[in-house]
């Protein structure tokens, strides 16, 4: 393991005291770079995903044109309902599509825990590569999506704003549900595991739609779950968890020994740190569509959250995807601001 | 002013001491009932909405089929912007489109405060005869969007997730925001007091995109005009607020001096209560897709939120519209449940 340069979130995640916050942005590799969109105009989004030199190029960009202090990989939750044998359809600017979810116990025999090396063995080529391409400037980071955030999308079949057949789903079949969501577990830990082996430096778990539920649902469908893939990573790597809007279940968050906790922009920070307690990094919050503002109203509220979240103990982020609107020059303001925050 | 029948709803706002808890459901007339589909293939949704005998027909729908203890008036928020000028299209199943949003200052020009007499006397006819029709059985509500909602449809143009053109707008021209924002605010509070002017017994306050918001720009962009409304509203009849999601706001909304305040399931009944102390009425919390689940489970659930909101000082209902596909049998457990709580 060769040094990084820059290695301020891994020290900031390990609760080490740094020089001054890190910063980066949740979809980083995306649509609001014209560079990716170049990209996107010659590959579709599958292309794109499983070509390792595609994904590593992507997944650099915001490196060199933004200057954020860590690289995300570029790739999708999706692509494990894929691996467990679900056909994922990802229609650019629609969203993606399930032609044949999960609706009853029959289905269920329709899908496996696959081994991931034979399915995603791409995303583990892709991290290689990207890792060889970055040459220890910054810190790699991969992902997954929360097993209930998966099992809304293998269930509904599409992206919903209430998620209630997937909900259903799981109230009206719940044996069926628990089984489903530990398919998705056994899959996820095996591909975090071989992430990590393959060489991120960290992993974050995305739960997108755990704010949809009530506390004591969330609990029971989705942290239950999150707690075993956490149990199973946070000795080998750091592990972050982020749950839009489970403000609700920040504490029980906490308690699972992750390293770092994203939270959304609908919560202050210093509430956030009363929920979480001392014991664990904080990552956010800064509203995407805030930096559609013109660039001194960015600054401003940049250093309004910094000064929220007072120092140390903190990633600086947004509080959910860079929207695919936001000009270059105003994502690179967010940036620079938390940059030069403490030397300021 | 004749005496109600049944005038539970209006003495819980009042903060009398009642013999059972109150039980209503917003979009209690809706797709869920057979009866409003048949409406809904013979007419156009304007159609139901501006004929009195169709909007008060479809008004009483839930009072005779599922038993609940006030009416709310079949309408839509969006026939503000409408008499305001803009126009709104309402696709079936497709939600709202308003062709041509507000993007700037000259588009301004477009709008105005009208005489909501002259412009929306079709809602006040509705309410007379709906009065006449459900002959004091139980109260009716009327309502209208919060201020903030009402501009992210006359912004976007259309629903959705994140409604950023609508944020944009207002981080990018706070004084245009603020203008039209006000503008919606004196017709709101005309629209308000003609609704009771006509016969409405209470009125509530949606603010179903007050939740994307951070809890600063809430207060600046939304709870300030909601505040308004309030003070204008509360002398002369029982105000309700909901602003879905904001559950970090729920101090500030029980301090603008209106009667009762709805929350979503995502916040627990005790933490509710913690947050908007003990001199307001609370209302909610069900989660609509737990409608779906089996009627014993709809019972027990049912009986645990009863239970964590205790007695007095409470109106049960869902924790936002009841689902389309939600069984009508299902609705009635939810209603008969809350019904026979106290006498159980």
């Amino acid at each position: 393991m060769s040094a990084l340069k820059n290695d301020l979130l891994l020290r900031t995640l390990r609760g080490e005291t740094t020089e001054r916050v890190p910063v980066w942005m949740m979809r980083q590799a995306g649509r609001y770079l014209p560079q990716y969109m170049q990209l996107r105009e010659k590959y579709g989004f599958f292309e794109r995903v499983q070509t390792p030199e595609l994904a590593a190029a992507i997944t650099i960009q915001p490196i060199d044109i933004i200057g954020v202090d860590a690289a995300i990989l570029f790739s999708d939750i999706l692509v494990v309902p894929q691996a467990m044998g679900l056909e994922v359809q990802l229609i650019e600017s629609k969203g993606p599509i399930l032609p044949e979810p999960i609706k009853t116990k029959n289905d269920l025999k329709r899908i496996r825990v696959p081994d991931v090396h034979e399915t995603l063995q791409y995303v583990f080529d892709a991290i290689k590569l990207t890792k060889q391409e970055l040459n220890d400037r910054v810190p790699l980071i991969g992902f997954a999506g929360a097993p209930w955030t998966i099992l809304c999308y293998m269930v509904q079949g599409k992206g919903s704003k209430t998620f209630d057949e997937a909900k259903a789903f799981c109230y009206t079949q719940p044996e069926l549900a628990h089984q489903l969501l530990q398919m998705i577990t056994d899959t996820t830990i095996a591909y975090l595991k071989a992430q990590v082996k393959a060489g991120v430096d960290t992993v974050q778990i995305f739960d997108s739609w755990g704010g949809l539920l009530s506390k004591d649902d969330f609990e029971n469908i989705s942290l239950k779950y999150i707690r075993q893939i956490v149990d199973a990573l946070k000795d080998e790597t750091l592990v972050i968890i982020f749950a839009k809007g489970a403000w609700h279940s920040l504490e029980s968050m906490a308690a699972t020994g992750a390293h770092g906790l994203g939270i959304d922009w609908c919560i202050e920070p210093e509430v956030a740190r009363k929920f979480a307690g001392n014991n664990i990094i904080l990552q956010g919050n800064f509203d995407p569509a805030k930096l559609l503002s013109p660039i001194p109203v960015i600054e401003k509220e940049v250093k309004h959250m910094l000064k929220g979240f007072g120092k140390g103990n903190y990633i600086a982020n947004l509080g959910h995807g860079i929207l695919p609107n936001v000009p270059v020059d105003h994502a690179k303001a967010f940036v620079d601001t938390v940059r030069n925050y403490n030397l300021g």
